[in-house]
């Protein structure tokens, strides 16, 4: 996605080996604008796929999935990073191991929102080691209900996430695949839409 | 707001003596038409106000408070719970406390994001003891900017939120605000739009 890569180009900030800051346009101040077109871009590459629910996980995917969910005119459901005193009853969960912080957090969906016949899209502002789409796919396969594919806005290419999605034969589909960081500045590979 | 209260009556559950479980439409799955049509009626009532930013705190603020944005076509910002890896600068903080947990987290946002040439409407979902919207206006002050309104989409009107945002001079604008429940169902006051 061309719109998205620019933006990346323009506001991104490269930190460290691998880190990539886009806190002023999605992961903390969000642009609407921006966020309706990644939208539009999803909608229009899963318009004839049958998708009937849009799944993410708090918090900085909730904005980009939002406005996929619009476009499709499904509902929208964020996982859960912790248990919450007014979910209490079918929830259904996984352990999603964090590579940054080190630490391991328990990713929860109300088992009500889900069902066998749902045809799922998720919807992540990151891809990295894959562990949180683990997470999210485990969740949704313990409903019985279907992951048509992983839509990402900003993958970590040189990371092993998308490897080890593909290779557990799951679909992922990135709007801005980062290749590598060269003196502070990124390196894209060719997007898949 | 007409839609929103009807729609408590249809899927709310009241649980126990003070808890509204609404997360069938807002604070896990997310129903975008209902959301659009809150960020609709409150940016017809601040649209002569003023707003630069629209300010929330993750993760269930978030989905109304872009809408919000959109309709303003202002940035949104979301206040994040626990600090990150990659904000590392220029922090504000403020320390806010959970009735319901029983714990005191650290709320933030990166200030080069607010400044005091900006007028900021803060959006949220819940409003009971008011100490998240607490936390987020000594945020804004800190970065010299100021809080025009506090928009909330439901007020527990039976808890001190309102009354302690107003007695410190912040004007409350709620959708929905619901003054008990009768064996199980919501009775609402007078919402303020």
């Amino acid at each position: 996605m061309k719109l998205l890569e620019e933006r990346i180009l323009k506001d991104g900030n490269v930190l460290g080996e691998n880190i990539l800051k886009v806190d002023s346009f999605l992961t903390h101040q969000v642009d609407y604008s921006l966020m309706r077109e990644i939208g539009r871009t999803f909608a229009e590459h899963f318009k004839n796929a049958g998708i009937t629910k849009v799944v993410t996980i708090e918090a900085s995917g909730i904005a980009p999935a939002l406005y996929v969910a619009e476009q499709l005119d499904v509902p929208m459901i964020f996982a859960k990073k912790a248990k919450n005193i007014t979910m209490n009853e079918g929830i259904l969960t996984a352990e999603v191991y964090s590579f940054t912080k080190q630490v391991t957090s328990t990713v929860s969906i109300a088992g009500k929102f889900l069902s066998p016949q749902d045809k799922v899209l998720i919807i992540d502002d990151f891809l990295a080691n894959g562990q949180a789409a683990k997470g999210l796919i485990q969740i949704i396969e313990q409903a019985g209900a279907t992951v048509e594919a992983i839509g990402i806005v900003i993958e970590k290419s040189f990371q092993d996430g998308r490897e080890l999605l593909e290779k557990s034969g799951h679909q992922v589909v990135s709007l801005a695949r980062l290749e590598r960081f060269e003196n502070g500045k990124v390196i894209f590979k060719e997007a898949d839409i």
